[in-house]
């Protein structure tokens, strides 16, 4: 297909004039997003009114052979790219934080709109990257930095924003997806559900980001931020991984009809009569027939809970080369239509500026497996602790123990604070009749 | 919550700079829309970063009732209320289409921005619409026309705007679904099941537009035209509704693993070397575990295939006044923030200009349920009938019959020529061993 200058976007503005851009790394993301500009330059200078012109390639070892890219467009001096005169958006998908956050303020300060896929970035330094933006009048752009192809950034910017959003939870983190739908489709073992993952190359080779939750947790204080007009940093958000999550988990869970994700949750919750935001990642028990239990394999997916709209579920690919240069391009695509027609992308509003929950105050619910003595009036003894705590009980489930004079007993809670399960926990655990508390995990409220 | 004017949203450049809007239309949308501006004025004054202002609404019967709206605001004189001097953007929530569409342009003609959740309109009048935005420099917006609260037009316009769509398919009509899923989950014939969704409010009192695809066909012919780049209208779009969809064939489709779906689907075909777009709307049968199979009630969903993104969802609300209101109301904050701080929205960007594919070039597999002769050489005769059209068969199943010496015979085709499908069928018809074609109907490929 040939795409020709017969556009209709804001005839007579500009249409024609080229827009310099600027790649800032080259590995799966950079590699793809660099081989898509140029194999449908006439698609995307049709769709923006100007064509894209690639000015430069900054890389980390020049002598590595890239093919597909002319070697004179390649160099190691990022901070010098970024500031040339013929470069008017920079797509900054190095990874990291501290070298990406100076090289895109410097490239902010120097007018040019920005494009980052960089998770860690945003969701670490949003607030001084949006007043470089702003300052300088240029756009800054981060689709791609959750969930990839995935456009739940412009979602919540633009489709969503003349409704009010009371809840966003997803799966956000393929690695961790892959891991967990391992476990449940075949019994494996966390350990070898990992080496599978990392063996597929779903896993890096150092995964504790990933299985730590820290990415995700990322993820959901940029979606906290964006949902909830407030700003919320990586260090707000309360994580926990799934590296102890066990096949027994797993199986109970699946028998009581429940799937185990790792969810990034975002809500407001009401303390005292004050509104406050709460952002965790933990994994989470969901029923089975939520459609969130279905997203197998590394796929994501976000759940939003709107006044108006009210529940929209997005799904698809949350990671790779190709879905996020999709995401990537699409910000590409909207920086240079606005280089060449004028007008700015929203951008941080963080008026509501509202105050961070304590991860105590949030309101959750709590699934318990423990060991306890199987003796007359154990089980009214742990009914009244829950009682007494305030905390009332959804289910309890006695089955007989694996070890003889001993019983296993499965509790759901209903909604409490977090920090009175905590606490019940701990006194459980500090009974006599309860030999171990073998699992705590957090139910969707 | 108070929302303040502490907006970082393009600082310095008109905030607290008021917004006049026109609402046309105060049915269930408009309704929703007015309660919702005025209930959530601060926030919308937030991030707009200027207040909106309720100008005047067009109502047909000015004695009727209008609580939650001032008595000076109504006007049944839409065309003077949206040449006023102090409308920024005009609002339209009547429906129909001849006088919608003179008003909508008589706006544009006169410098304001439209939103409007008209599909009929959109899918009928597009390319007219767009050229009046153009010339006057001003937005047209239409998330709201299809999918409602499901923002599949941001996505188009903006998200994927870097990547190459390769084929749209989707549930877009909350009332065939809520049929079909009725049918398939009670047994319920077509007319009872039509019957409850008219009692339960899914329906209206003429469902014509729903049931027999028209209302899925304008979305089609959005969803096409965005996703492809090119123009698309109604009159395009292959239209096939479901009325003729028996119990039987829910029944016989269930038990072969499938679920039948009004499905909207837009493709780009090659027919003798030539890209052709081909978007079309028919019950479809499609596999038990597709996502969009789980699609129950009234809900919508979309999926899109992407070259670098790969498979998107997005699922959700497809109708009522309150996400209808969602979708109006996000892009009346996109509208406003352009008056506030500049800039145009993508219009609308035809440039790949494809033909239009007949519906005979577009490429189906065909699931054909007959009663035949039930004698020694018939399923040969019929065997060789398709090998001689070239159609080569995925699966045949022969069954007993209802009546004795006639025999079921069960076909699912690969894919082919939907023109060389059709002709099979007829000379099927023809055939003597052929006593009649029970159902034909097509297989998502």
């Amino acid at each position: 297909m040939t795409a020709t200058a017969q556009t209709s976007f804001n005839p007579g503005k500009g249409v024609g004039q080229p827009v310099g851009v600027a790649v800032l790394g080259m590995g799966t993301v950079g590699t793809e997003v660099i081989r898509l500009m140029q194999e449908y330059s006439d698609e995307f200078a049709a769709r923006i009114g100007g064509p894209l012109e690639l000015k430069g390639v900054s890389v980390s070892d020049l002598e590595k052979p890239r093919p597909g890219v002319d070697r004179e467009l390649l160099t190691d001096d990022a901070m010098s790219l970024v500031q040339r005169d013929d470069v008017d958006i920079v797509v900054e998908v190095i990874g990291g934080i501290d070298f990406p956050r100076r090289v895109v303020l410097a490239a902010l300060k120097a007018g040019k709109s920005v494009v980052t896929a960089n998770k860690a970035l945003v969701a670490a330094h949003a607030d001084e990257l949006a007043a470089a933006a702003d300052e300088a009048g240029v756009d800054l752009y981060f689709e791609a930095a959750v969930a990839a192809a995935i456009p739940v950034v412009g979602m919540l910017r633009r489709s969503l924003a003349g409704d009010q959003i009371q809840r966003i939870s997803g799966i956000v983190n393929g690695t961790t997806n892959f891991i967990l739908d391992a476990m449940e489709s075949t019994g494996a073992t966390y350990e070898d559900a990992l080496a599978e993952a990392t063996r597929l190359g779903y896993a890096e080779a150092d995964p504790t980001a990933d299985v730590e939750g820290h990415d995700a947790a990322s993820k959901a204080a940029i979606l906290a931020s964006l949902g909830f007009h407030t700003r919320v940093t990586f260090g707000d958000v309360y994580c926990e991984g799934i590296t102890k999550i066990t096949a027994a988990d797993i199986e109970a869970a699946r028998k009581a009809g429940y799937t185990i994700k790792l969810l990034a949750i975002c809500e407001k919750i009401e303390v005292d009569g004050e509104t406050k935001v709460n952002a965790r990642v933990h994994p989470t028990l969901i029923p089975s027939e939520h459609p969130l239990a279905s997203v197998k394999e590394s796929y994501n997916a976000i759940y939003v809970d709107a006044e108006a709209a009210g529940s929209l579920m997005f799904y698809g690919n949350g990671a790779g080369g190709a879905p996020t240069a999709s995401a990537v391009l699409g910000d590409l695509v909207g920086a240079a239509r606005n280089k060449v027609h004028g007008g700015r992308a929203p951008g941080e509003n963080t008026y509501a500026n509202l105050p961070i929950a304590d991860f105590g105050e949030a309101i959750t619910r709590y699934h318990i497996d423990m060991t306890v003595v199987d003796r007359a009036g154990v089980l009214a003894e742990l009914a009244q602790k829950f009682a007494d705590a305030g905390i009332s009980l959804r289910t309890l489930r006695q089955e007989e123990g694996e070890r003889h004079n001993y019983a296993r007993l499965v509790v759901v809670t209903h909604s409490a604070r977090e920090a009175d399960l905590q606490k019940m926990v701990e006194e459980l655990e500090a009974l006599d009749d309860v030999q171990r508390i073998d699992s705590v995990i957090r139910l969707d409220s």
